[in-house]
């Protein structure tokens, strides 16, 4: 453990920020038995209250657990939450490993700051802010967003432009309804794509139409042929494949809006987070008449906050503000006054840098685990956002190794699981790293390189007695096809 | 000033509730000044920090206004709120002094206990708690929903058949799609009745069927010949009349649901501040398989937190969850953990305790003005609630009245605002008495008898000059057909 004296930042901070780089890495393992208080203090020449203060922030993180006047351990990775409910109603049981995608870390969600922001925003609100607020979204919040997806994400607009609504589901429904009331019969979708998208769009009475996706995005020649009048696209990093959209698909879309009249709906929900390039720009900077851009909090910050965002061209305004306030008069208004708060203050351009690092690192080890465990195994889509997608060899069926993560409590997720439709497509899993929490990350990609390494194994085995032949080596990473 | 020292109550506290009563009472006017901290505090045989102290909070409240090193003054009534958006999407200018019914005292919202919960809660929530909550609501808050409705309000139910919703407009909202998609085309509202809840209704493709409100509530009767589904009532408090359900009238409600299996959403918008009697049961208790409760924060604490909840019969509860997790996949988390713990820890009885005392004291005093000022007026509905319904004289115009008002920046709202038809009705105004902040009731009740007695007194000409007549007195405070 290292101690930097000169660096201003705390010691207790440095060195928590230690023990948690030892664990994440590997070199405290779980059920070690830390050094005591004094000890460490004495072999750090730091004094015992400094140390006693980072076993505690640690131990509250969830990374070590202490017992009063007991030793202090790395603590197991986490079990199994109690159960979500699931969309039958019933509660399933959570596997202990989740790499479920589109969730971001929520340990590491910044309390004390957000906390901070909303004693502030509430203690400067003014009585009336109590009563019904604007249906369309607190202005200060409106304010505050209109400036940062400018600087953020070059989004064109201005305050009377942006709608707060409760959750991405809940812009897609009012979208939805607004445009079903304009005639429309039908939402293009990407294919594979958002599923409860799909869901929120059948509910409002409008047909998903399936669209393929290729290794350039949308395949925007199948919309035009699809007689449609609004499409839903993912361009920055398209769920779940993670391709981007190219320039060429990216000119031809809003050709066909210019052409059609067609309206497009940017779901911008990971773009944020961006590793190996500079981030893309958006759509709606391109043609603000005719994209809406939506974004959320669900990925940056944590989904129960239930706060996200349309940008819309003008003429939609009113009657998206119209369902909106029949439908819940609006949305919360501490939350909204917080998160602008939380935004002016810079909080969440920090949270923000903080997690892409951390997210970038947490990419690389899962990229690191499938080329150790099953070179066959092929990442995509890994230049931005909360997941890849790892593409399996014909050998290895998708739903084998679900089933097989399933049996080791971790949880898979297969590309099949976002079709809209019964084209056929190479098998693949999407592997969110979100939501893994970082003192469980070591455990977890263990566990998913086991269950990697046996399908992978399984599946040489079958080629093998398929070919007749003893397996010599793995089989090549790129077969034709996948 | 009265200070006991051994009543156990903080000195602080007492003397800062001596200056709010006479401020309140009118015994310090706008504008006085008060003595220093020191003078006062020497008057009263306190220390001086105690009268600083007891005056900063009511700075913070709003009673006084204070520099540092300057003298404490009251201050004045507040000024115009910026405007809030109107139906038509401009804005309008705030009276000075609105009597608006059903907006509660936004100043006497527990801030400081409001945060505690949410402070609690929120170190107490696991990571877990950020992600996708469940739709029908956070089990805790469910949990402390069915207890506290049982024995606030003997409502007979238990976690599973609570729904949270964001504010009783989702809530009506979702109900309304459920019906429809079960093939109903109507629900009967009360007429007069609730306008934003008629608007809703028709938002959701559904026909509001206006069914008259007489001196017992809804005519059960006319509901029998419009041959709806389901009807939308508020029995304890009618909305804005302000009567009571009769017994008779109940019984009736009750068997018209069991012959038709027509379903009673009752609106128990504002029935735990009743001040004269017992709190009159609800519906529900009677008859919980035909029985939609619905009550909400908004007129407890503040419209501002969009919280609210339907307790259902059991057959109602999936397809209800389905419609909301399609709207919005659930209402925030957080706020939803903030009041489960809100009403575990006892604030929201304290609060309520308090606030009743307050607004029981606040209707005296309307009632008061109005026997002062125009003693033709007469007060109906002051059984509870936040607002009263003043009959007017055939003579005086309720549209003249309102525009009276208007002229002096008192926000009046006639009960013609509130009629779902054309059936002819006497005038009368709907006066609310919570939306006054406390510091300016004086000058509000001031500015509302002005209003009466010039309406009074112009009424009063007319009926000599008709009468060919000198006035000579007032007209007798009940009219026929009054």
């Amino acid at each position: 453990v290292q101690i930097d004296r000169s660096s201003g930042t705390p010691l207790r901070t440095q060195l928590a920020q230690a023990i948690r780089t030892a664990i994440d890495d590997g070199r405290l393992s779980y059920g070690v038995a830390l050094p005591s208080s004094r000890a460490l203090g004495e072999d750090l020449a730091v004094s015992r209250g400094v140390v006693v203060d980072a076993y505690a922030q640690l131990a509250a993180e969830g990374w070590l657990s202490a017992r009063p006047g007991g030793t202090t351990r790395v603590a197991p990775p986490p079990v199994a939450q109690p159960g979500r409910r699931g969309a039958s109603g019933g509660a399933a049981a959570e596997p202990r490993f989740d790499f479920r995608p589109g969730i971001p870390d929520l340990e590491a969600f910044p309390r004390a700051a957000w906390m901070a922001a909303m004693r502030q925003s509430f203690a400067d609100a003014p009585a009336g802010a109590l009563s019904y607020g604007d249906p369309q979204g607190v202005p200060a919040l409106r304010q505050a967003l209109a400036s940062y997806l400018g600087r953020v994400r070059g989004v064109l607009t201005d305050p009377s432009l942006v709608i707060i609504c409760s959750g991405l589901v809940q812009g897609v429904s009012l979208l939805c309804r607004v445009l079903r009331a304009r005639g429309l019969s039908a939402v293009a979708v990407e294919d594979p794509g958002w599923r409860r998208g799909r869901e929120v769009i059948a509910h409002c009475g409008l047909d998903p139409v399936a669209v393929p996706v290729d290794e350039e995005g949308l395949r925007v020649d199948r919309l035009a042929a699809s007689a449609t009048g609004a499409v839903m696209v993912t361009p920055a990093h398209q769920f779940p494949t993670g391709v981007a959209l190219s320039s060429a698909r990216r000119a031809a879309l809003l050709a066909w809006s210019q052409k059609t009249g067609g309206l497009v709906i940017e779901d911008d929900y990971d773009a944020e987070y961006r590793y190996d390039h500079q981030p893309l720009g958006t759509l709606q900077a391109l043609c603000p008449g005719r994209v809406v851009y939506a974004g959320s909090l669900s990925k940056t910050l944590a989904p129960a906050l239930r706060l996200a965002w349309l940008v819309v061209p003008p003429g939609l305004v009113d009657d998206l503000v119209a369902v909106k306030a029949a439908d819940d008069a609006g949305s919360p208004t501490l939350e909204q006054l917080t998160l602008a708060r939380f935004m002016e203050s810079g909080a969440l351009d920090r949270h923000r840098r903080r997690s892409r690092l951390r997210y970038r690192a947490m990419r690389d080890r899962v990229v690191g685990t499938l080329a150790a465990h099953a070179p066959e195994v092929r990442p995509t889509g890994i230049a931005a956002g909360l997941h890849l997608l790892a593409r399996l060899p014909p050998e290895m069926a998708e739903a084998e190794i679900v089933a097989a993560g399933a049996r080791r409590s971790v949880g898979l997720y297969g590309l099949g699981f976002y079709a809209a439709s019964d084209r056929p497509r190479p098998g693949a899993l999407v592997i969110g790293f979100g939501a893994v929490p970082r003192h469980a990350s070591q455990a977890a990609l263990a566990a998913l390189g086991a269950t990697l390494a046996e399908g992978a194994a399984g599946a040489r085995r079958s080629t093998a007695r398929r070919h007749g032949a003893l397996a010599a080596g793995p089989v090549p990473a790129q077969l034709p096809g996948a």
